[in-house]
C-alpha cells in the first residue's frame, strides 16, 4: 500500500472524516467526565448525564422531536431496529417492508416469521428501487401492525418517500417505523410532521459521530417490550424495567465517550444544515454518475441522474467482479470503495445484481470534486487495460 | 465545586484514570482507521478488522479462551447477560442464581419469569455475600438448564466461589453464566479450568477500556439464540443470522473506536498481570476499611478485613442518609463515591440496608495511598461535624 491519501468513498457503511470537534469532544470525555452517568451524583457522573441529555437535545432539535427523552441510545441502527421490531410485534401481526430493505430489518422479521408466525409482505420498488407508495396501501391488511421502510436503499440511493406512506400510516391507524441508516444527517427529518412512530437512526453515518453510537426514536404514545433489562439507575428496588423513558430501553452503562463525539457530529449538522449538506453531495454523486456512464461497459444502478438520491452509486463493469473492481481500487489507487451485497440480498434481486453483487462508490460531505475525478480515471483506466486484455 | 483535583471511588460503576494508552488508541482509531470492519475490503477497513481481531485475542489470552473468535462483542455487560440469558432459556427452564445478583441478571431473569414461565431460585448468602456453594447443587431440579452467578457482589465485594460452582454444575451437566462484571481484569479467571459455559464482562471497569464496550464468552458447544437480527457482513443472502462466529453475535456495525481503546486496555491488564492489580486493590480496600471502622457510628458491609474480596467498600454512617454523605463527600471534600441501591436490591436485603442504601468507594488500581487517607478524614470530619450537632 503507497501511502498516498486515501480516496474515502466508503460513507454509506461509516462517514470519514469526521469534523475535528468530534475526536476532540470524546478525547476531553476520557479525560474529564467518563464517570457512569446516572450511577451516581458526584461531579463527573454529573458530567456525564450532561453530555448524553446535550446529545439527546441536539439530535431531537435535528429530527424535530418534542421531548429529547423519547430517544433511546443504542449500540448501532441494528439495534435501535431489533428494539423497534422485537418491541412492537406479537403473534398474527402483519407488517409491510419493502424489497430494498436491508438485513438488519429483514433479518429480525424474519427471525419473528420463525418464531412467533408473524407476516410480512415486502412491497417490490421498480429495478431502480423507487416505490410506488399506492402499493403500501393496497397491502394493509385488517391484522397489519406496522409498516417498515428504510427512508433510502443502502445499494441504490434511492429515497422512499417516508412523508407520504406516514400519512396511509396515520389514516390506517398503522404504526411506522423508519429505518434512517442511510438518511439521518443528510435528508431532512421531521418526525411529527412525516408521521414517523419509530426512527432508528445509526451515529456514525450521516450523523458523523463515531461507531458504537445510533438510537430509537420512540414516539411518547407508544411503548414497547425492552429488548434488554437491567440496571437503569432508577427505581432499582423493581424487579421489572421501570417505565421512565429513556431508562426503559437504556439498560446497562451507555457508550458515553462516543456520545460525547455523536453530540458534535449532530452540532455539525445543525449548523451547516442538512439542505446545505445534502445538496453539496448530490452534486458530487451526479457528478460521479455522469464520469462513469461515459465509460464502456458500465451499468449504473438505481435511479437516473437528476433524480433526487442519498450519495450512494452502485455500478457493475462487464467482465470484472465487483470484488475484483474494489480490490484494484483499493490497491493501484488507493480508493475505498465497498464491494458486495450491502447486507442487501433483496436489494440486489430488485435492481438485477443478485448474482454479482455491486461495487458501491458513496461520497460524503468532505469528499473533493477532484477525488471523484480520481475516481472516474480510475474506473476509466480499469476498462481500458481490461479491453486491451492486460 | 473546587478546582482541585478529584479523589475518585467510583471505579465499581467505571475505572478511572485509564492507562494513557487507551484514549491514544482510540485517537488513532478516530484519525486512521475507523471505517467499517468486516464490511468492505479496502485498507481502512482491514485495519479496522485488525483492531477487533487483536482487542479478542488479548480478551482470549486474559480469559484463556482457545478461540478468539467464541467471544462477542456487546454494548456492555447488560447486553451480554441479556444475550446469555435470552438465548439460553426456554419455556418451562428452571434458573439458580444469588441473592447478589445485580439487575442486569435480575430484570432478564424475571422478564423470562413473566414471560416464558421459567422458574428462578435465588440462593441467599450470608449477610456478608458469602455463598455455601453446597447449596447451589441443593437447589438443582430434573429441569435446571442454567446457574448464573455473579463472580463478586458490586455491594459488598464478597467473592463466589465460581470454580466449585463450575464443577458442580459440570458434574450436574448444567451450564454456567458467571457475571464478571466486577471481577474482569482483577481477579483470575480462567473459563476452561472454571467449568465457565458463558461469560460476560465489561470494558470500562477493570479491563480499564471505555464505555459502549464489553463481551460474552460464548463456549463453543453451545449456541444461542441471538438477541439482535441483521447485517453481519458475511452470508448477506440469508435471511437468517448466519452460524459463523462472532458474526452471529454481532449484528451490525460494532464500536471499532472503543474496542482499539479496549485493546489497550486489557494490554496493559496482562503487561500487569491479574495478581498484582488485585493485590495491590485488596491492600487500599482493608487500608479503607480498617480507617472507616474507627468511626464512630460507622457499619462496613460485606467480608471481614482479611478475607479476600474485590475494592469495593459499602459503609453505612449512623445518622447521615448515604445521598447526604456522598453530597458532602463530592462537594466539600471533592471525593466520588456512590450512594444508593447499585442496582442490587437484593443484596442490600441480603446484607440489611435495603431501607436506606448505602455509600459505596471503590477504589481502583490508579489510586494513591494518600486519597484513601483523604476519605478516612472526610468520613472522620463529617461525623464529628454530626456529634457537635454541625
Amino acid at each position: 500500500m503507497e501511502s498516498k491519501k486515501i480516496i474515502y468513498l466508503d460513507n454509506a457503511a461509516t462517514s470519514w472524516p469526521k469534523p475535528p470537534t468530534v475526536a476532540e469532544a470524546m478525547e476531553r470525555s476520557m479525560r474529564e467526565s467518563a464517570a457512569n452517568p446516572g450511577r451516581g451524583s458526584h461531579a463527573m457522573a454529573v458530567k456525564a448525564s450532561r453530555v448524553l441529555f446535550e446529545t439527546r437535545k441536539r439530535l431531537a432539535r435535528l429530527f424535530r422531536i418534542s421531548n429529547p427523552n423519547d430517544i433511546a441510545f443504542a449500540l448501532n441502527t441494528t439495534h435501535a431496529l431489533n428494539l423497534a421490531i422485537q418491541g412492537m410485534l406479537k403473534q398474527g401481526d402483519h407488517v409491510i417492508a419493502t424489497t430494498v430493505e436491508h438485513n438488519s430489518v429483514r433479518r429480525p422479521l424474519e427471525a419473528l416469521k420463525r418464531k412467533l408466525g408473524i407476516q410480512v409482505t415486502y412491497i417490490g420498488t421498480d429495478a431502480k428501487g423507487l416505490l410506488n407508495v399506492k402499493e403500501v396501501e393496497r397491502a394493509i391488511l385488517p391484522n397489519t401492525k406496522m409498516i417498515v421502510v428504510t427512508h433510502s436503499s443502502n445499494l441504490l440511493g434511492s429515497i422512499i418517500p417516508v412523508a407520504e406512506i406516514g400519512e396511509i400510516a396515520r389514516r390506517r391507524n398503522v404504526k411506522l417505523l423508519v429505518d434512517a441508516a442511510q438518511s439521518a444527517g443528510v435528508l431532512p427529518i421531521d418526525v411529527e410532521g412525516m408521521g414517523i412512530d419509530l426512527l432508528a437512526f445509526p451515529g456514525h453515518k450521516g450523523l458523523m459521530g463515531p461507531q458504537g453510537t445510533g438510537g430509537l426514536y420512540i414516539h411518547p404514545n407508544l411503548e414497547l417490550e425492552p429488548l434488554m433489562h437491567g440496571g437503569t439507575g432508577s427505581k432499582s428496588e423493581a424487579p421489572e424495567q421501570p417505565t421512565i423513558r429513556p431508562d426503559r430501553y437504556e439498560a446497562g452503562t451507555q457508550n458515553t465517550v462516543g456520545l460525547a463525539g455523536l453530540s458534535e457530529g449532530v452540532g455539525f449538522i445543525l449548523k451547516e444544515t442538512t439542505e446545505v449538506i445534502h445538496n453539496q453531495e448530490q452534486r458530487l454523486t451526479f457528478q460521479l454518475m455522469e464520469g462513469l456512464q461515459g465509460i464502456p461497459g458500465i451499468t449504473l444502478l438505481g435511479p437516473d441522474i437528476g433524480v433526487e438520491r442519498t450519495a450512494i452509486v452502485s455500478f457493475l463493469l462487464e467482465g470484472v467482479d465487483p470484488s475484483e473492481m474494489a480490490f484494484l481500487l483499493d490497491q493501484q489507487f488507493g480508493i475505498a470503495v465497498r464491494a458486495g451485497f450491502h447486507c442487501t440480498p433483496l436489494g440486489h434481486e430488485t435492481a438485477g445484481s443478485y448474482e454479482t453483487g455491486a461495487v458501491r462508490a458513496s461520497p460524503g460531505y468532505f469528499t473533493e470534486k477532484s477525488e471523484i475525478v480520481s475516481m472516474i480515471e480510475a474506473v476509466e483506466e480499469i476498462s481500458r487495460n481490461l479491453r486491451n486484455g492486460k
